[in-house]
């Protein structure tokens, strides 16, 4: 990477959003990588004031970053889907974040919930599609309010779309030692997309001799993420699917205070956006009681994506040190304290 | 019940689906209830013989049994979602069977593969809806095979079928202790659908004032499930929410061997099917391996939903026997020695 300073949109967003943020920016600071960082008050606040989401020129405005870093929106005040539709699934979908990349890896010192399962059962990384199936948002309501009404909504899904991220996913599977790829969908139930993924998974394992791959009904994933988490290594899925496994692979590697995320444009034609993959967590807002290690984590995702892999092992070293003194004993920090405390150890 | 004989339609399916309906119907004659049972040979086999899934003068002789008793349907030597979609789904959709009620309970001397987790926190019931959403099974496929290919999938959603089984689980929610209901979707994505839920949840709630209610993204679910199975008492779902999240559950409550569910038509205008929420399961069929107690417990549910209250208590009370025995060392036995194992606790 040449030295010029990089240059970091960063949408602290709704609740814990903007106080985890601020955390993950000052263990970047730490990093002692120049770093520009330029603050967009998007999220309910803005929304209410002004009733704007996300304006157009401000999407514009976003494109000429190297990277953004968002909390987390959404918020009680706000109809449901209108921040989450317009404000972070606008960004995903304007940046073509194709890719929305989501490692479950137990850290050592991190219990997970399961009993009976070793550390290194879990150690999986869930390649999500971002951009279409059911979160196109189409479809529609008639009659609403009406014994009568109906409701729908559509998964689209194309060649174009699940061609790329299936290719990632086998990229990713030949970097891991097991070089294993299973596919999760439903393939019984929703049968014409469920094609279209099985299909083009085959056919580009054509090209992959060296990866093995598998397939799991999403209602069997969940299962055997509680039961036989060691059966994946590297899980492609589509929007909806990877995010309830997300959430439950964080979920089994200890909690969701450490599952990080970067939503991806892989050819890099617009800035990828790096976000923890918990919400907004409106009931624990100000309280200081959000861990704001996914953050950080999401902040060494960031790193690696532009570059700055040294940089990027140093925060996850950091992060990883910090968490074997945790299951030791410091518990109950505040937010700023992890923040503080993971900062130390980056720039000792 | 009057004294006449239950007429019961027996679908044993598919790999494991063979071996556990056996068990299940041994243990239903060991009750001693006057069973009139007739065998229909739907599954991977009849489909390559005769080309067929479920007759139409199948589907009708059907229609006139007291109840459906279904092993599980599915094998690999058969296209994804043909016996799914034309045998299991279809009589699910032909019957009304808007109920799919899945019982997560773990029950004392199963363990629970969540760590610090008591048994007590694990019992609820899910209520998930069975006749439409994503499981109408409409969408397409357009220039498949070609880069332009572009496939959809449908949900559909009416005022009228998520009425009707949100009414259930607020019914349900009543007769347990906790009175509590929790809807699962993904309301900030799923606006059309979700909001149709979410307003039908308020709209019935206000008639049921004893019954506390609130809403989880099936995301924050999936996780809670792992981290806080007590924060549920009755869930209620959509089709495929519901699929996942009951895989889940019986993941959580001790394994998919003893997850039961009944697909159920409230106004019995058609008899309603009860099958283990588990799958034909090929990788171990015919060896004599399957678990029969899901299918057991889905006998009890049948005897229950029959109106034989009391042999359907006899029914659970022998498994919850033959699982405490189970736990103190019993382990390793045949899919028959299970089955005859209740079977005598039923009988003696
Ligand atoms: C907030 C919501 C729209 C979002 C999603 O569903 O993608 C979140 O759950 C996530 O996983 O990043
Ligand atoms: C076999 C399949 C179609 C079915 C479903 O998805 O409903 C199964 O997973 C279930 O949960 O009963």
């Amino acid at each position: 990477m040449e030295s010029r300073n990089i240059r970091l949109a960063v949408i602290p967003g709704d609740g814990i959003g903007t106080e985890v943020v601020a955390e993950g920016l000052k263990v970047l600071e730490a990093v002692g990588t120049k770093i520009e960082a330029t603050h967009y008050d998007l999220g309910a606040a803005r929304y209410h004031r002004t009733g704007e989401t996300l304006p157009d020129a401000v999407l514009q405005e976003l494109r000429g970053y190297d990277a953004i870093l968002l909390g987390a929106v959404g918020d009680p005040s706000v109809p449901p889907g209108i921040l989450e539709r317009d404000l972070l699934l606008r960004i995903r979908f304007a940046f073509d974040h194709y890719v929305n990349l989501r490692p479950v890896k137990l850290f050592p010192g991190v219990r997970t919930p399961l009993a009976d399962t070793p550390a290194e059962d879990i150690d999986m990384i869930v390649v999500r599609e971002g951009t279409e199936g059911l979160y196109a948002g189409t479809g529609g309501v008639m009659r609403r309010g009406t014994p009568y009404e109906i409701a729908t909504q559509e998964s689209l899904n194309t060649a174009h779309g699940v061609e790329r991220v299936v290719r990632y996913a086998f990229d990713k599977a030949m970097s891991r030692p097991r070089k294993k790829l299973t596919l999760v969908h439903k393939t019984n139930v929703l049968t014409y997309a469920g094609d279209l993924w099985q299909r083009t998974v085959n056919r580009v394992a054509e090209e992959f001799p060296e990866v093995t791959t598998d397939y799991s009904h999403i209602d069997a994933a969940s299962m055997f993420f509680v039961s036989q988490p060691e059966r994946f290594d590297v899980v492609v899925t589509d929007n909806l699917f990877g995010d309830i496994i997300t959430d439950l692979g964080a979920a089994i590697a200890g909690g969701i205070g450490l599952a990080a995320s970067g939503n991806i444009n892989p050819e890099g034609t617009s800035p990828s956006m790096f976000e923890p993959v918990h919400g907004s967590a409106p009931d624990i807002a100000g309280q200081s009681k959000a861990d704001p290690t996914a953050t950080v984590l999401s902040v060494a995702m960031l790193l690696d994506h532009l570059g700055l892999a040294a940089e990027a092992a140093k925060v996850e070293q950091a992060v990883a040190d910090d968490i074997v003194e945790r299951s030791a004993g410091r518990a109950g920090r505040t937010t700023h304290e992890i923040g503080d405390d993971i900062a130390a150890r980056v720039s000792s």
